[in-house]
């Protein structure tokens, strides 16, 4: 079982539910290779720790995250060399960097975002690739990377767009860097909740891992798959998917369990999965 | 042509348009396997009755839908034999529930369906199925798979993602079993429309069929299709696609009498396709 | 460099921006084979021009465009002569006309509509090939083809369902024909916001473009080229797109410009791409 | 349990191995309706029977196939009425035609194509939706639509290019409509083995037929399943396919009893599947 | 209709064939830019030509082409300058020389590749965006893009493994640059058939050629059409195209003709497509 | 650099070439999990390592491999518990041991595949993910998974009817576990040569990696990525890719280098990559 220390990322464990804390509160948490690094390992952690269910991700300090840290990671540009070798070595670096948040992807258990304040660039990167997104009032959500004189390439581009529906808000936002407020990200979807306080944020979104955490698990990591498969691919393949997904997972004691609990209005136990 | 005689559902002609009811009121239709046969009857007859161009579908009684009819519907989870035979048995089950709902798809003309109380579990799967959703302000979805301890695997899953644009919203919905009620399902896009009671709902839908219903064929037909096609296609593919189904629909005669028509102020009458 | 001269679109630039205008306002931008070509042509110039970084399009006179101009167009339905024969002819026409609107994504730098008052069945295939839409409070949007007898296939059936999310509405203005007013386009996210006057809309319109074209090039055009791709691939081809893309695309001068003009709080002066 | 009887086919029941024989033999096995519908439910029916775990299919009489019937088929070219819905219309035959030869491929057992003499048209669609092909040395392959008018649209040209590998020999069969003769057919690889005889070729054919259906069906039916699904997707597609599939099948007590079987030297017994 | 007067490419017109000469016999048919874009306007020009139903392709002079004319060709390899802009200016003049090939693909018409001697590197891009090769018992094939430091990015690595079946000499090939003989390149199915002599290879090439040409156009046009829409895709996709493609195509006089000539044993003429 | 001191596997370094032996000849090299672990850790320490630029891999003692170790890697069956997390349990499992093999492929330099005597089961999902194969005359390839009552879902189903063009066979030898000779071996494209002795095997595979290592890296490993990247996708998507790899890589050094060798007719020393 992992011990959940890390440098730049605090862990609190839960009945069935962690709460992971980017940690570099002096920093604005800004992303350095340190944290970028621990960002995949505790979602790597948690995915194979069976006694959670569900995760719950914010950021310590005052803001969720400023972004990448361009005091600490060396932003080297280079122009000397083989060219071709330059941007052969850029490669190893992206795919790190986007592999941290591919992690929460993975890691198979629902993960919640809950977002205070500053939410820059990388930050933006990472909660589209929670499940879900709650915030407070006072957030906001900025795609820095135009700014930085870069197309947004570890995940914001990619997952932003499959995120929310409105086309023309993804590109004003990621053409022009502008603040997208809470009001707004609530009215187009990008997060589900607004509360008043940090507090309130934390709590509801902790109240809400719980419930989930509280289902069985062969059917709330089947749903995670599901949904993640159904994303990238056509309707008919997703169906065939499932249904090869289902043909093992539908074999499970959790249904009648499921079942038991609901005419007895007792909640179930489910085993670990 | 068909009878439309079926055990579990009520078909009553209209000019041009079906309106298609769930019809066990007494069991809040839920899907037994009568139900899920006739559903699947129903709209494959439709789609090959020339005289029909558009279809309504609703539930009788209290509710829309229940869900999966647990009293009626063996789900027998078994643990006893050998697991992969147990498995593959799982396999043409699972397909069969399937092919209901895809039935809807694939009957080539809208499908609009109009819910009033409670769409449970198996219902959600069948309306996001439908080309379009009216419902009551009563109404409200519930995706309740995960509360019976499986994934939704007969189209929930596969196709609400591609329905609304909220992917926070499909998670949290998919994850918490939570109710979507009537405003917030017109918020996010899920319904295009909330009517006071179900007369009116059932009036409305039957009056928008009736509209669609009295435009080409050829143009209404090759629409849901084409749509369904650029769903699953990248843009290019889609363009591509249309290129070669267009080749062979545009030498019809709808298009002159549709132009006649509109000079005339005079409704066109369209051959049967 | 392109003189940016054409019989149907009038183009004007302005420091890194061009405003095309469709004109043939008396006959209210209606879409004939010149108006067709010249779409095509001036997209294809302005993505080849290096001083323009942002695009603007609008319609002069009364309204955006009439869709397809039926007076100068010859819709000739045939139906003498050999079927197949006659079904491969159309093909290379369908595909000329989807040319003119692909040419705008193609472009590979962002493209802001600007709607006022109608914007009929051509339109808005042409304004879904658009990054944003911007547009007047009087302004409307009508998938007109479905009177017309076909399906809209030079673009909206597979754009629009990509650009907002609510499939249920794109389907009831795909089959009804119906207007989609300008709140109605706001609050669904076709559009990004709305103007009073026709004044304003492009005022703002070209602030907007003239603030994207203040970024760096390469960031901006990286950013909407991998918008593109992520539309059309799985999260994970994308990412891994966006590496190869990156890996060249990351060695560049305007990083550092981009950090100095924010340390330095002054606008930097990136070259042209 | 099927009764296997059919008009146009006629099938021989071995232990675990049916034998199939397109069985107009007048006709030289040219495709009618009813071989056509015949051809279908047969492999429905064996897809369905536990009993059966492989299959060889030959032609009764002089050769395998004449291939399209055209005394029978009514092969209307229309040239009057609307365009758009004469073809239409075409679809649904299209699509019963293919889904003759796509039951071959569903059938979930291995299907082994036995083909004597002629080879054509209709005959070649067929065999290559089979899994294996035997052949006698006066066995000749030949892709006749060509010579009739059309584009081979029932299998050939989306089959045959994915069975063999030199595509300059794909394509020289299809524009040319020439004969491929055994040897030919043998050295690229569409056959496996030639026969010098008829008698000869069945024999060997039911003889890797019962070959195959002594193994476990859990291993062979999942092996056709995951080389379909293989052909269709990307490796990584593929690899993470049969992960979802193998969790289940790899829990069967056919391994063991595999190994037993193979430490004992004795054949194994496996439960139906 | 084309006049066919081109700097560095021959036409020849048979009945319904034409004959390219890549001509720069002087210069090995080496590819500079002049023959680069003879290519891609040649085939651009047979593909609009009615009167032209098949083509073959061969080189004038010594060989079929030494690849690549590195006196005339700027291989500019630039290491000033901002690097992003430098990788970007290259996208355009890779794109370019692509098209010029994928124009064979495009053309419509079955192209068949005659090749005497050497074909070097580009060579052996252009050869496999052809339908089929015949070649002379001197000819070899030679990836040479390896050996100057490149991968072969105009279509050698994209089509070549689609073309011949055996992956482990497509790899050999390409990693070595070693020549591939007239005979190996027989056995392993990249060219069809072997001839002694120049004048033997181009009347052979030239006779296939027409009898292809004498075969419907409908028939024709629509094997091509569907077998590289076959390529590209799973069969199930490629079977739902060819029902859409064949639905318009099916209708047509060339069946009838087609059968009238085979009762009469008298060669049909078709018209034009 | 890596130290490559491994249990199971045995590395020599050659210049710019290494040779990895699979190390357990008392086992025959079967798979047991060291193995899995080492294979895959091994090619992973080669992808990083600047000074190797091809790979050849062999088996040490009798054969290459016996496949699955099935006295050491506890394959076991078990029939207790949740079947639904039994099935989730062996996802961890089978992924784990994809990866081993998938590894050769994302190593990025080419791995040649010498095979002498048996190459079972796993043995055969191994070389199928190396890019060529050659082998000694004794050599056979045995897919021994059906024999064991499983699908082969380490690579073999997903890779092999890739690696070659005959689908019959590749169906004939998963099906029916029949052992594949050398010479049908070569002449189905499985291997490219075939050597009489296991030393001259060697020396050749370790000959034709020294060829490949000489060559420029960046057009090496470009070549690598591309062909793979082609293998899983269009030729449109390749073609569009491969424009966005090379913009990068065509700035390198690495082409004059290579023009001056040859014009001089010396080797070119590369840099690493």
């Amino acid at each position: 079982m992992p011990n959940y220390q890390y440098e730049t990322v605090k862990v609190t464990l839960h009945d069935k539910v962690a709460h992971v804390q980017l940690n570099r509160p002096t920093k604005l948490n800004a992303f350095n290779p340190g944290l970028i690094h621990d960002v995949r390992a505790v979602f790597q952690d948690l995915g194979q720790d069976k006694d959670i269910r569900a995760v719950v991700v914010s950021g310590s300090g005052r803001m969720f995250t400023a972004g990448l840290d361009l005091t600490d990671t060396a932003v080297n540009v280079e122009n000397e060399g083989d060219l071709a070798r330059l941007a052969y070595d850029k490669r190893a670096h992206i795919k790190e960097f986007q592999a941290a948040f591919t992690a929460i992807e993975e890691c198979e258990k629902p993960v919640i975002a809950a977002i205070h304040n500053g939410c820059f660039g990388a930050g933006v990167d990472m909660v589209t690739a929670c499940d879900m997104r709650y915030c407070t009032k006072d957030a906001f959500f900025c795609v820095k990377e135009v700014d930085v004189g870069l197309a947004a390439d570890v995940g914001t581009l990619q997952r932003l767009p499959k995120v929310i529906g409105s086309q023309s808000l993804v590109r004003e936002l990621c053409y022009t860097g502008r603040n997208l407020y809470a009001d707004e990200a609530l009215q187009h979807g990008l997060v589900n909740r607004v509360y008043d306080t940090s507090e309130q944020l934390i709590a509801e979104s902790l109240k809400v891992a719980a419930l989930i955490a509280s289902k069985s698990p062969v059917a709330v990591v089947g749903t995670k798959h599901n949904l993640l498969y159904s994303r990238d691919h056509s309707v008919s393949e997703a169906l065939a998917y499932t249904v090869t997904w289902s043909s093992a997972m539908l074999n499970t004691e959790d249904i009648p369990k499921s079942f038991a609990a609901f005419v007895n209005k007792k909640p179930a136990t489910f085993s670990k999965l």
